[in-house]
């Protein structure tokens, strides 16, 4: 267990259509966390526009993977805290996934941003990422040598992304940790990864109770039945 | 199977301090069953003002059940689409629960609205409650007689609601089904009841491609490990 005693700063990166549960299953574990843990969150994104979740709605008409024939008001949005620019000193950064991992050009400003915090910045402890996440983390540069896992139906997209051939990716596992660099499996693995962190942080009592609130039916770290069903191993 | 043809209309109910996976663990089911099922989402509030995710900020102090020492920046909002008075028709209505919904005040229009929805919509084919959204629910007075379930720790505050003596609750369940009611228990037991909800409408192949793609660790309906836990069987 870390002897965690100042308030943890932390803050998760937004991107157009992300992944619904990539945010907001470890939020829903931080938010119950911070109950009797002292912890800041920072939602940050490239300025203070809403920021959509899943697909991108723009003139009315649905963009990106997700676009179907649903009504373009089958959006959701979330509001940033912070631009990158404001961006407060931070522990911990979170990154998630989901259909807009895969815009290379929307998403650069977050790997830049990600990749200056992780060159040398004295407070940053830990990241995080969930889903394709790793794959904008990946993308810095900055994980050559590392273990790291992602989704497992994209998995071998993102082995594809720029810097990612340098990783070594871990094809079974609910998630990896290597250092300070924790990376998930798909969507719900990073809730299972976030559990396991507080259990990192705060003890076991303490992960398990925050499980049991959210009636949540946790995988452990080496358990991941998905790198079978999508036949990496 | 239900034949379902015709674009399924699905309104979600939002009040300030819902819990976050009540409402984003069945949306990142719908979002990704849109793709290939055609099916319009409305978010619904008392206004089109941002709603709060389980804690409410008010003059820059957290206040609610999940108030803490964080920082006043330690929240998120999410963006209705429609009022209750500007909703449009709805084959499905989803109640999420959290700490708001023990606000009975900020909660009754929601409770009215969805009153009069279930007093002779001839639209209104399914009312899906997940966690303590089922208190809501059971507020309207027009859940008398039938089975219900609802969030485990929270179960015997919820059978204190008004008009909640009249229900027949069921504690031993991840997801209760009486007719066109489906109630699930607390936080994630929304999504696994989302995903029946799918296999019900569309088959069992559909609801685990949409599992699988989620990595979701579904447990059963019958699977409710939580209400031993906290003592109610």
């Amino acid at each position: 267990m870390v002897n965690i005693t100042a308030p943890l700063r932390i803050g998760y990166v937004l991107f157009p259509a992300f992944t619904a549960i990539d945010v907001f299953g470890p939020l829903n574990v931080l938010n119950l966390v911070s109950i009797t843990h002292n912890m800041t969150l920072s939602l940050l994104s490239t300025d203070l526009e809403p920021v959509s979740v899943d697909r991108t709605v723009i003139n009315g008409a649905p963009t990106g993977m997700l676009a179907s024939s649903a009504s373009p008001n089958f959006t959701q949005f979330v509001l940033p805290t912070h631009t990158f620019a404001s961006a407060p000193a931070l522990d911990v950064i979170f990154v998630p996934g989901g259909a807009g991992s895969r815009n290379t050009n929307a998403t650069q400003p977050h790997v830049d941003w990600l990749a200056r915090r992780m060159d040398g910045d004295p407070d940053l402890r830990y990241v995080m990422t969930v889903c394709t996440g790793t794959a904008l983390l990946a993308r810095t540069g900055k994980i050559a040598g590392r273990n790291a896992t992602t989704n497992k139906a994209a998995f071998n997209w993102v082995k594809s992304v720029e810097h990612a051939q340098d990783v070594n990716w871990i094809a079974k596992a609910r998630w990896v940790v290597d250092g300070n660099l924790w990376t998930s499996s798909g969507v719900s693995a990073g809730t299972d990864m976030t559990l396991g962190w507080i259990e990192h942080l705060y003890g076991r009592n303490e992960s398990e109770s925050i499980r049991v609130m959210m009636e949540w039916n946790a995988l452990n770290q080496t358990d991941d039945p998905f790198a079978e069903y999508y036949g990496l191993v």
